[in-house]
């Protein structure tokens, strides 16, 4: 992956990025409770991560806190909006439109969040040519036609297992550049697409695991 | 935490568990075409992940590969899919049965992995009542009360974030002791309640930021 230096975006560690949407949680709902001013350490307190943590994180977007007041909750929330481009709309395509996608399309939580899912792709033909929520799906093979007129910044993966390598060719073959991808399957890519794996089963693998161990401890 | 030794299933560190649904995916593919053996060499050519690590990983599972063969692929699939739990049913109930909730519901993945989620919690009056696919949904101050009908392991959390550390307390009055929370916010638990975070949307933070630096890179 290629290193940036001074630019207006720097690549932030990414568990720095996972946790600024916590911040942006908590101070929304202050923001909304008419807080104005808001410490490090009490946020610290709210969400369990160290308060010199949170400073250090805050930096990375230049945000400073005063002494003793600590930081403005408006800034907070607009700066952490802004900065985790959450605000702007990202134009997104659906590959695979089955249970999870489907599910997925049907989530405005994510249009919320900026991700705007404009077409759905599939294989199977008695989902091509239906619309989930208004947004059309189409046959996975006219993917890089309708990329043309699309113009997507992300296709979101969530094709079975099997057809998790094949359906990412087709992506990069479209020309999109980043794929969000639900799948547990690792598919391989080159360094020029950004590629972020959510896989929701292996975080389930990981909670049975830990709720074995408590019954085994109870023992 | 409760640390716990000689126990049948020890605490594995997380990011091996997360890695480990990753390893079953690739081998399922590979028992569906008919490979018998596989090493840990080309499993970390596939997934990108490293040869040794992946061997250690598999080791605290008591799998070990045999010299110049490697690794059985009907025994992986077994025992990583034994190991993780995806074949016991875990009862599960979703608070929260709007928008992700809801969607997640849809998602008959989650009980190919294991999670059966029985019933659906809401604030809402003309959501409790309804069902989501033959899943009914009752009002979430009735969760104490049916809990002790459903006797459900997990509690998915997918309330908006306001609602968050609400939901939570209303889930551990319940007698629930794991919580799946889907919302950004960082609720607050005792030692006792296993817990696991999945937002998607700090998932989505980060893939802008990548895509961001991505775009300031070529100018």
């Amino acid at each position: 992956m290629n290193e940036t230096k001074n630019t207006a975006k720097a690549q932030l560690p990414e568990p720095t990025l996972r946790r600024l949407p916590w911040y942006l949680a908590y101070v929304q709902l202050l923001l909304a409770n008419h807080v104005e001013y808001v410490s490090s350490t009490q946020i610290a307190k709210e969400i369990n991560v160290d308060a010199s943590q949170i400073a250090k994180d805050l930096s990375f977007l230049n945000i400073k806190g005063k002494t003793r007041i600590g930081y403005e909750v408006k800034t907070l929330v607009k700066e952490l909006s802004d900065f985790l481009g959450f605000k702007h709309k990202h134009t997104a395509v659906m590959i695979g439109a089955g249970s999870l996608g489907g599910a997925l399309i049907q989530d405005i939580g994510l249009s919320q969040y900026g991700m705007n899912i404009v077409a759905g792709f599939d294989i199977k033909p008695d989902i091509i040519g239906t619309t989930i929520r208004n947004v059309p799906i189409y046959d996975i093979n006219d993917l890089a036609e309708q990329q043309k007129r699309l113009n997507a910044a992300v296709a979101i993966l969530a094709v079975p297992v099997e057809h998790a390598q094949d359906a990412a060719n087709k992506i990069m073959e479209s020309g999109i550049k980043a794929i969000w991808n639900f799948t547990p399957y690792r598919i391989k890519t080159p360094a020029n697409i950004v590629i972020q794996n959510t896989s929701i089963y292996a975080h389930l693998a990981v909670m049975y695991n830990r709720l074995e161990v408590s019954k085994d401890t109870k023992k």
